[in-house]
């Protein structure tokens, strides 16, 4: 295969121990096919990391759901004692529905210190209740803000790569190519990639992994197409190699996109691989439909 | 021309076709020349990115056009559901237009959680159009301060250039210079300097793109100005180019400064060119006007 | 020993005199076992380091006590200037402390602008103050905003090590080895390990530190289970050790991993340490209990 | 001197014509002496620098002056569009001054959000009025909210440095020396330090800079004091000056310390500067004064 087996070893993190054939270390969106066994629910769990990443829909009705949740503990509390605590209406007329309807709006006027004041708390009780309560709704509102910042300023290179990676001529030998492009407006600099392949061993579940050379490794800016190009020479682990073995092997290309956000003034990361399946051979990229 | 041919390659990213001889990669601001064919409108919009980076005119006629529509919208929903759920005036004394107003302004009352209470809802329907618009409000008050932030905080190396290069007689050779300064009080530190130059071949739309080899392209401090010189010796790309043979080849020089903001404890970046109509010859430094 | 005792300067910065046998440089948990001397308890503080850091409970209790302090001020100056300075209530008809939990009550939705105006003020003195206590309120809730997301946006990479470390036969030669596991979802990328030995020298409390060489020091991902290993070749300080003499020299092992949390966008740093006596000899390390 | 003379070109970016026998490039508190000579005040200015940077007291100075100034003008507002339009007081009863605190109060209550509703906008100019000052309150409070928190959250080593720096023996030779403390909590990681000297050129105001090798210029951790050594061997600027020379030619040593601070997840940047006048000959370090 390679003169350079010495390089073997970088196995990126992955784990050589991967199963079956069709196993496939990074999915394609760049998120990793690895299940954490004996981690438990709450040891996993990172309040933060999970607020910020869950999709947009799920945010916001966490958010009202925590609302009217805080609302409803608090309308009760209200009602326990005693709505005649509260001015604005008179208490004889209501029914317990209403009463705490009544309960329920005041708590909503108190936790967003909107505080029309026509319903207003009198009495120790309730003033303690209603003090504590705005305190609440100003910390959870600082929170939410703090969140929706989070999320809304975390950068996320939206590279998109080529459906598919082909093989190719390239000047007198053949290369390993595929083609990244940055749609969005967000300048990138300083764009490192970072090629690997694994092979499945014959007879064996463990997994080889082997760096690529790339014709070029890092650009300075990253405007608009970059085809990135792996010349299959003597020092390739893919020298010689047919489609067909390619397949029997159950190649995985990784790639890893390294770059600076001048948008966000900060280093993100992209990442997804090529399946043997999604290697063309012999192709020209003008045919190859973006992938989304 | 150098002897360094084989590191023509380094095409910044910019692309090698770039069409017209009049042609620039990156503007003198910074900002480049390329547009994005192929991208729809919407994958290109990155809504932060665009509230963040828009002048400030733009982003307050957004801000005032967002607070009066959110307005508009619930004045509606609260004529809508009766305005005689709402307190503080006699509903048959008004007009439609006057109860249109007072359901805007007591929107506007909850939207911000001002809550005078001379207006406030009574029944169900009216609270919970309030409870919902004081949340919405919040949380809209809430995006506003984390954009607010962000645009306020975003560092800006506002490094500026002088409005021409020059080339001149330095030390016993000839060079390529230019001059930077810090116009503002931030700190600059370990300033990062990358000076490239792109030939239109002959008969081609194609562009060969040269690095230039720096006197001194990193230094620790950038409190004033500095003089940056790329000197023209066997190694350079420049070696014996007359002015007309610059023009002809069109020649672009791209700037790249890489540099920590101490204000801001980010990295920021400046970009500039220089065709080679703004490349003065055998001139002095200090009758050189300073570009805006 | 070893042959790279020109190594042996690298002291990491923890300082070579480290007084009893059983001292212990770097606690499990990664904290410094370093007490500053000569640095007055004024010096030492960083408030907003003290208040990120500070755990929940702790966090809690001072802003309910700022919050507590801050009304009980301002509902003693109400009572000062004269409490018929607020509407609300027949003020011949309160004793005291009646007099005060209207203050009380009245300074809390002022301080956290949740105005009702049941009781609101009237009159020069009391408008003045109540338009102080209000601004006092909005920038205190401004800096609780900014503490708590940056409380609940402080990256912090969990990683767990293994409990014991082992010294086991490796390849040809012997290895030492130890686990580190991410526990969360946290995408880690480019991780980066270093791993230093200090020995006590005999009859004196000077230490020594070796850094040791490891078979891999950098990662790409750090997606599950990763085992460290550094081979006890002829260049390792280890070389030939008996675990009696381990105990002998009172070895410490120093491990400091450098990541880069995508999730959070930073830089993040782990740290822990073993003592000779939780170093295992020829053990595997299924066997090995995680620790916490 | 030297014999790497071919260094001599670090000028670090502080320039090499600096004026008279007394001048020093870096002040001891960090900050440049520099006057950036035909740089306009607006250009000069970057407002959040200023805000964040100016002393606590100024800060405050601003935020009230603004507060007060905002009421000022939206009661004057009030007072134009006419007082009848405000509720909560008989108008004909009061002052044109009573009338105008009458509208500050109620320009503090809406500007903040507070509002008790006592006085309350009727009419339309009025609510249109109140509802653009409570958009303005929000927004302001916004600004300063991010300003607290970027003010709070600022990183700053405060590394301390020893009043005096000392050339004493140093194992065979001679070494330049000068301790380093970090008073603070925070963790400080992978410091490194970069010394140099300046000598002014007899008969001249230019100035050479050299760089000083360290015989350690980079540290793992800080946790507590740091000596950093400059041996004078022969490759050493310094070589066989003595305390009379380092007067005449006016030395100065430049002192630039960078590390990463792990309470803030930010890099961040110390400097420092001896004067001939400030390096002792020949002293121990125990009984030198730490410098405030």
């Amino acid at each position: 295969m390679s003169k350079k087996n010495n390089k073997e070893f970088t196995d990126l993190g992955l784990g050589t121990k991967t199963g079956s054939k069709n196993y496939r270390a990074l999915n394609k969106d760049g998120s990793f096919n690895v299940r954490k066994v004996n981690v438990s629910f709450f040891e996993g769990l990172n309040l933060y990391h999970t607020l910020i990443n869950t999709p947009w829909y799920n945010f916001l009705v966490i958010l009202l759901s925590i609302y009217f949740s805080v609302n409803i503990i608090f309308a009760s509390v209200y009602l326990i004692i005693g709505i005649e605590n509260l001015t604005g209406f008179n208490v004889t007329n209501l029914t317990l529905l209403q009463q705490f309807y009544e309960a329920f709006f005041f708590s909503a006027q108190t936790v967003t210190t909107l505080g029309y004041g026509r319903v207003a708390p009198i009495g120790f009780i309730a003033n303690v209740v209603a003090a504590i309560e705005s305190l609440v709704g100003l910390l959870a509102f600082a929170l939410a803000t703090g969140l929706l910042y989070g999320r809304f300023s975390k950068p996320s290179a939206k590279i998109k790569y080529s459906y598919n990676a082909v093989i190719a001529p390239y000047k007198d030998i053949k290369g390993f190519m595929f083609r990244v492009t940055n749609p969005l407006k967000n300048q990138l600099m300083e764009i490192e990639v970072n090629v690997s392949v694994s092979f499945k061993r014959e007879n064996s579940d463990i997994r080889n992994f082997y760096p690529l050379n790339l014709e070029r490794s890092k650009i300075v800016f990253f405007p608009s197409i970059w085809t990135i190009v792996h010349p299959i020479n003597d020092e390739s682990p893919l020298l010689n190699f047919t489609q067909k073995e390619l397949h029997e092997k159950d190649a995985e290309f990784i790639i890893i996109l390294k770059m600076f956000d001048e948008s966000f003034s900060q280093t993100v990361y992209s990442r997804s691989s090529y399946k043997a399946e999604e290697v063309l051979w012999n192709k020209k990229f003008k045919y190859i439909i973006e992938k989304d």
